[in-house]
Order: structure tokens, then C-alpha cells, then sequence
């Protein structure tokens, strides 16, 4: 049987909360007195089935139904879990849980995103108090997995256990809180620095975007992969965690923030920090963690890249003014269209470049070519862009992270409508690694059909094809997989 | 003639920017008086090297000469670029410059790397302040690109200009702080988490693992790509900036943070937020920013998948208890391999699925019919794998993010040292997008040569090889590039 959960308040959390349960199976029931609801959510659906079932490498199960009933009460009714998401008021919260209480089913969890407020103080009037808890998300619901799961002295540990196991099967990470406190842990960081952000503003030190390049540029990267201790760990050096706090301990006394009520760094407390610091990377030296944290980092850098934004486009700009200026084609020889560097994240379990990088730069190297015939990105916008349809890798060596690589070019056809390339990887020695063979079709980009190129990118092609013909094929080219030599 | 830059303080910080000029073809001085230094430095150095050229789709310029001479004053004469990074005291910071300002020539930059102090500060004994910047910059100095650049009132405004420009040509970013101000912008956020995070260890409610999971997990993600203000637009909802601060301002009443001397929230400071933030994000509506942000996210939570590490260690926890069960196979139908969402961020400029992505997903389905015959993780840990030699792959039809595939696989030849594998990629509606013809080697992972198989393995896919033989070759298959029907 299908469970359903019961989202009551239909903003932007429950609506995240929605789309997460759905996505994953669940029956939802959203209420919210707001009649464009519905609209509303259906926005962020759309949003998350984009999103999220990519996200994972292994197909979700059949979504679920989603209905939008009149009331908390038919919402909650027959519920297993039960997610109060009204606006962040005291009295909200605490009217819509006495609600919820009384029409849940006993055994229902029944959980709070209250991003501030205690439980003890959101479930003052519910009529089973012992059900209730606060599990608080982060925006957006559908993507990000943590959740702050927190009780109160009357919650049932028991639910508690249950509630953390549904999380996990939604792809979520629940973060036990150990204590009741005032915006539990996530929010007193976003709330401290929030407040640190509008004495900035308020003073004329700085914008609202310097503030969001500050974050985002900077160690909002790290933040990403590892938090603020085990940063600090790293930063430490070999010297470890204790040498870190006793060199930045006594900077609690400078006035680096307007948060002037600080703890007295006591060397128990500092032990205290670094025993926790040990034991949270347990089995990792300073020079594996800085390793992983490269990794990590080249790979959250190269994944902003491909989205040209924040850091990635940075590293984008200063690409592109590195970038040789296409050359005069000399079509007595292959073209140079690629030299890079492999990166530390096209590695895989083989210890190697994985198998589909390669044929990243050959596709990277297809663009530079097309460049070269003039089918550059402004005649991808008006005009045409070639599509491959046929391609053909033999990996003849391996290589490694750090290497340097060149593609050079061979066309072995070219006409109106269509393309054949052959690529020749080497490493910097010489050493052929592998090459690639493609067959590129001409497309308009608006039929999305194949048709002939414009007249000067047929003409360069043409010459360039006839220059390369006269070299002959390549050995290699033509090949048929597991054709002997 | 190559450039040259000198690096006081060999620490941590100072190898870093050592590592970034050196690898963007400086030549490099670096001064320390720890007799370790050069090991240190060749440390950062070798995991500079493996991270920052592949972080580039463009090859850097050959790597400058890096020398360790034994005094400031030989570091420094003839540097265009003078960094400062010994370690954070003010007396240590005052002396550096002072004893570096005495031999700098008079056209160089000489910037200071301190977190904490202001430029004014660190200057005040120095010959020729005018020369003396602050340029923070973010451990590992040699991947983050921020860069934040403070002047004090004698500090020369072209030579600002001209450090902004050196600093873009090392693909960082110089974020210009417009105040002189004590831990500029980003370390006043890092103080102000800092203080918060010390007073949850002092009280017992968290430790340094749950309060780096706090962050990394949530909006640790948030902020790789967009800051506060971004993010706190888009939780805004369609109601924008001046809803969000409406909302959430009465909170800054509430203890939700230690930091409790708080700005008074007037009308005019909601409004200097709001039109900053209105021109930051200008010709950006709050949908836009929302797929803006997803797409990102997708892209980054999927590069930590890639790496198991932090919030993609979640995800692949989830995608392995979601796998299906190896099954026994029937060697009469081909075996169903693969199936998956296209995510969010495999898209590329001609808007449907990049090709290296069919490659990708072929590899996975590999990967997976690996494991059915036995090749399974513990199998490559102890015995050895299976190697792609050669690829084929027909790109039939068009395929956009979010749309869910599948691949089906049959082994064209299985054999002690080979097999030859035939994967068909569909849509739901048994579209059939692409196929992938692979012949791989199996490799004995000691010697990474071509070996036989384990004998259990060799059964079992000779086994499946004589079921798919009886239904005869696919359509597609042993074709060549450009091989007509």
C-alpha cells in the first residue's frame, strides 16, 4: 500500500516537502486556505521533476497523487506523516498543530519546519504532544538532504527512530539535534550572519551583491564539501587542530565581528574542539584531507563552469581570455583544436580517465574545429550547428589526473550537409591515447532538421577537406569495432 | 620577459599564492626562515599541480622557476608582485612590510594576505604605504578565486588598478571592499559562524562533526552558488525581497543567534536591501532564479556523488539501498542495464543531452552488466576489471534533462580476455536514442596488462554470449563511421 503524507501550509517549504514525498512514491495532501495553491505548488513540481530524478543514478519509484482537500482535518486523516509548513509565527504554528493533533492518526509523525521555534514551544497546545517534533528542511526541499530533527522531553523516542528511517528512504539526511534551543543549530549560523550582513549594509560597507560574492567565491565553496571545523583542521597544517586554535583563539578578543559576547577559550574547551575535530576525521591525515578537499573543490568549480555562473563563470572568463584566437588554417596539416590539462575529477574506480571524458574532448575538440569553419556561437544562435550522429573511440593508452593532452584534427569529409572528423589524442610525449572518428550532420535550429550549411562555412569546410585528402586516411579511421589491423 | 613574484611567509597561505603564480608562468621567490619550508611548499606545490591546470579547459603557460633565496631583501628586489603572508600578529605583519617596503622597487604591489587587520594597520611602518594593500586571499589560495582588496587612504588608486588586473590574470576575482574595516567582509562571516559554533561546543549542544553536517549538508550547498541575499530573494517566493525582509525581519528580536546587538530594522535599511538586491539580480524574475539555482545544485550535489564525499555520499546511500538486486539472468533476452533521468545539468549549448553523456550512461550500463556476470566492486579491488578498447556509437534521436531512459544490453562475445557488448538506449515510449558498441579487454589490475578472467566470470558470460548468439546480431551493430544501411 502507497503511503500518504499531509502537507498543511502550501508555501514554498511545503511545497518543496510536497514534491519530495511525491517524487518518491508517496500520496500527498497539501492544505492551504490560499486558493492559487495550487498553482503555486504545481510551479515547484514542475521545478523538482526536472531536478530531482536526475539527481540519482537509479530510476525513483512511480510518483504519487497529489490532491488538494478543503480542510487540515480530510488533509491529515489516514496520514503517516504529517508536515506542518505555516508562515514562521508563534501562534501560527502552535493553532495549526493543536489542529493537526486532533484528527491525526496516533501512530502519524507529526512534524514542524519551524526554521526558529522550539517544539516544546510549536506543540504547547496539541493534544499529543508525544507525536510531535520539528524536522526543518533547507530550500529548496527537493534538492538539498538535510533536515534538523529535533525534540521536546513528551516526544516519543521511538517515533523519532521511525521519522529519521523515512527521511532516509526520501534521500534525506536527518541531523539529530541533541537539545531544544532557539533556531536550533543551521539557523543561529544564517541568523549570526545575516545580522553581521545588515550592520555591513546599514553602515555603507558593502552591497548586497559584494556580501553574496564574499560568500560565494570564497568559503561558501567549501562550505559545500566540508564545514567550519574540518576547513580549520585543513588550515592548521601538519601542526593539527589544537595549533589552529591556539594561533586563532586569542583573535575572540578583536573585534572581527559585532558578535562581541564570546566564549572564554579555555584549554578545556580548546580540547574539547580538537578531540572532536580528531574523532570526526578519524583515519585522515591533514595531506588526505587537503587531497579530497582538491577533488572536491575542482569538481563543485568544474560543475559551476558548466553552468557558467558564481565561480564557474570566473573560470570561464579567464578561459576565454586565454583562449588562442583561431588561426589562419594551414589545410596541408591536422588542426590543433584542444590542449588542456586532465582534470582530478575525470578519474575513475580503474584509477584512470574514465571512458566518456574522452569523448568530452573530442567533443570539445569537434567545437573548436567547428569554430574554425566559422560555425561559432553567434551562427549557433542564428543559424545552424552541427549534430553529431556516428562516432567511433578506440582508447589505445591510459592517463592520469594532472597529465597535459592535444587534440589535433584531420577532416575526412566535408560537404553541404555533413562531417567527418578524426581526432588524435597524445600526451605531451607524443604517445597516441586515443582517437575519435565522427560523422557531424548539418541542422537548422529551428526545423531541428538536417540542411545545408551557409555558403562560407561549406566553402571553408570544403577547403580544408581537400587540403586533408591529399594526407590520405589516418591509420585507424574507418574502422569497424573489433576490425583487426 | 616572465614576471616575478615574491612570497614573505612560506605557511600554509603563502605556498598556496606561491602556486598560483608559479603555475600562471611567474617566476617565484619565496622567503621563510622555517629550514622546512621548501619541503612544505613542495607539498602544496605537488597538490597544486594535480588541481589547478585540469580546473581549466584552456592549457596554462609553461610553469615559471621557483627559488628559495635565504633573505626578504633577495626575495623582494625585482618582484612586480610582493605578497605578504607570515603569520597573523600585527607586530609580525608591521615588521614584514616594513622590512619589505625598504627593497621594493617603487612600481610593485605589495599586499598583504591578512584575514583580520587593516591595511592601515599592517602598514604603518612601512617606507612607502602607498605601495601596501591588503589582498586576502582563501585557503587553497591555488583553486578559490577570491581575492578581497582593501585600500587604506594612502594607497596608490592605479596601483589598485593594476593589482586588480595581475590578480585577474591568475583567473582570480578582486572583490573591492570599500571601507577599511577589521576582518574586511568574508571573515567577519567566519567569525561571526565562529563564535556561534563555540558557544554550541561550550554548552553541549553540538559537536564539530554535527555542526560541519549542519553546514555542508544545507546551506553550505546554497552558498557555492549564490550568496545570502540571492538565496534569500528566491525563499522570498513571488513576493520578492521586501516580503522576505518583512517576514523575517521582526526576528531579529528573537535569540535566534548570540549575536545580539542587532541593527534596528527601519523602513529605509529594508529598502537599501531590497534595491540592492533588485539591481543584483536585474533581469532575473524569481522563476529564472529558481531553475537558475537547481540547475546549479544538480550540478554541484552531482559532482560530490562523483567524489562519495559530503552531501553526495547521502545521495549514493540512497541510490545503493534503491538498487535492484543483481538478477538471475535470462540469457535468451538482453539485460536491462540501466535506468535513469536525464539530470539537470547534462544539457549542452544545442539544448538536449551532450554526447559525452551517452558515453557516460553506456559506461554505467557496462558497469552493470559487469556486476551480473561477477565483476563486481570486490572483484576489481582483488582481481581485475575490464578495460574499454573500442567504442561505436549511433546518436539516433534527441534526448532533454529530466526525460527517463533505459538501456538493454547484449553480449555480442564473450570470451576469457574479451567480450563485445551491443547497449540500446530508449525513452519510455521505447524511443530508441542511441547505441553503444563497446569491445573491452579484460585486465589483470597488478600488471595492468590483458589477462583472462576468473573462471566463474569467463562461465558466466559465455553463458550469456551463446543465449543473445541465438537471437543474431542487432541492427546496428559492426557498423563503421559512415557506413550506409
Amino acid at each position: 500500500m502507497k503511503r500518504r503524507a499531509a502537507i498543511v501550509g502550501g508555501g514554498v517549504i511545503g511545497a518543496g516537502w510536497a514534491a519530495r514525498f511525491l517524487l518518491n512514491g508517496w500520496d500527498v495532501a497539501v492544505f492551504d486556505p490560499d486558493p492559487e495553491t495550487g498553482r503555486k505548488v504545481g510551479e515547484v513540481l514542475a521545478n523538482a521533476r526536472l531536478a530531482l530524478p536526475g539527481l540519482s543514478d537509479v530510476a525513483l519509484p512511480p510518483e504519487g497523487e497529489i490532491a488538494f482537500p478543503a480542510s487540515v482535518d480530510e488533509a491529515v486523516a489516514g496520514a503517516t506523516w504529517i508536515q506542518e509548513s505555516v508562515p514562521e509565527r508563534l501562534d501560527a504554528k502552535r493553532d495549526a498543530l493543536a489542529r493537526i493533533s486532533r484528527c491525526a492518526d496516533a501512530t502519524a509523525v507529526i512534524a514542524s519546519s519551524t526554521s526558529g521555534f522550539r517544539p516544546s514551544e510549536v506543540a504547547a497546545d496539541a493534544c499529543n504532544a508525544g507525536q510531535v517534533m520539528v524536522c526543518h528542511p533547507f530550500n529548496p526541499v527537493y534538492l538539498l538532504p538535510l533536515v534538523e530533527v529535533v525534540s521536546h522531553d513528551r516526544t516519543d523516542p521511538d517515533l523519532v527512530r521511525k521519522a529519521v528511517g523515512m527521511l532516509d528512504s526520501l534521500g534525506m539526511k536527518a541531523l539529530i539535534v541533541r537539545t531544544e534551543i532557539d533556531a536550533h543549530l543551521a539557523d543561529r549560523f544564517l541568523e549570526a550572519v545575516w545580522r553581521e550582513a545588515l550592520w555591513l549594509i546599514r553602515d555603507g560597507v558593502a552591497t548586497t551583491a559584494e556580501i553574496d560574492d564574499a560568500i560565494r567565491l570564497g568559503f561558501g565553496l567549501r562550505w559545500a564539501q566540508m564545514g567550519l571545523f574540518e576547513t580549520y583542521r585543513i588550515a592548521g597544517g601538519e601542526a593539527g587542530m589544537e595549533h589552529f586554535i591556539a594561533q586563532f583563539g586569542p583573535c575572540l578578543d578583536l573585534p572581527w565581528s559585532r558578535l562581541t559576547d564570546v566564549p572564554e577559550m579555555t584549554p578545556a574547551l580548546a580540547r574539547r574542539i580538537a578531540d572532536q575535530s580528531d574523532s570526526q576525521s578519524v583515519g585522515l591525515g591533514v595531506r588526505e584531507l587537503e587531497r579530497i578537499r582538491d577533488r572536491n573543490l575542482v569538481a563543485i568549480l568544474r560543475a559551476l563552469k558548466g553552468q557558467d555562473w558564481g565561480a564557474g563563470a570566473v573560470l570561464n572568463a579567464h578561459d576565454a581570455s586565454r583562449m588562442p584566437p583561431v588561426p589562419a588554417v594551414d589545410a596541408a596539416q591536422p588542426i590543433e583544436t584542444v590542449e588542456r590539462s586532465v582534470p582530478l575529477d575525470w578519474t575513475d574506480y580503474n584509477g584512470h580517465m574514465n571512458e566518456a571524458r574522452y569523448l568530452q574532448v573530442f567533443s570539445d575538440a569537434t567545437d573548436r574545429f567547428m569554430e574554425v569553419i566559422g560555425c561559432d556561437q553567434a551562427y549557433v544562435a542564428s543559424t545552424g550547428s552541427y549534430f553529431t550522429v556516428e562516432t567511433h573511440i578506440r582508447h589505445l593508452d591510459e592517463v592520469h589526473a594532472g597529465s597535459r593532452i592535444r587534440v589535433r584534427t584531420t577532416c575526412l569529409l566535408g560537404e553541404s550537409r555533413k562531417m567527418h572528423l578524426f581526432h588524435e589524442m597524445q600526451d605531451t610525449g607524443g604517445r597516441l591515447l586515443a582517437t575519435g572518428e565522427h560523422l557531424l550532420l548539418h541542422v537548422d535550429m529551428k526545423s531541428r532538421r538536417a540542411g545545408p550549411a551557409a555558403a562560407e562555412v561549406e566553402a571553408e569546410l570544403r577547403r580544408i577537406a581537400r587540403g586533408h585528402a591529399r594526407r590520405g586516411w589516418p591509420e585507424g579511421a574507418g574502422r569497424r569495432v573489433g576490425q583487426g589491423r
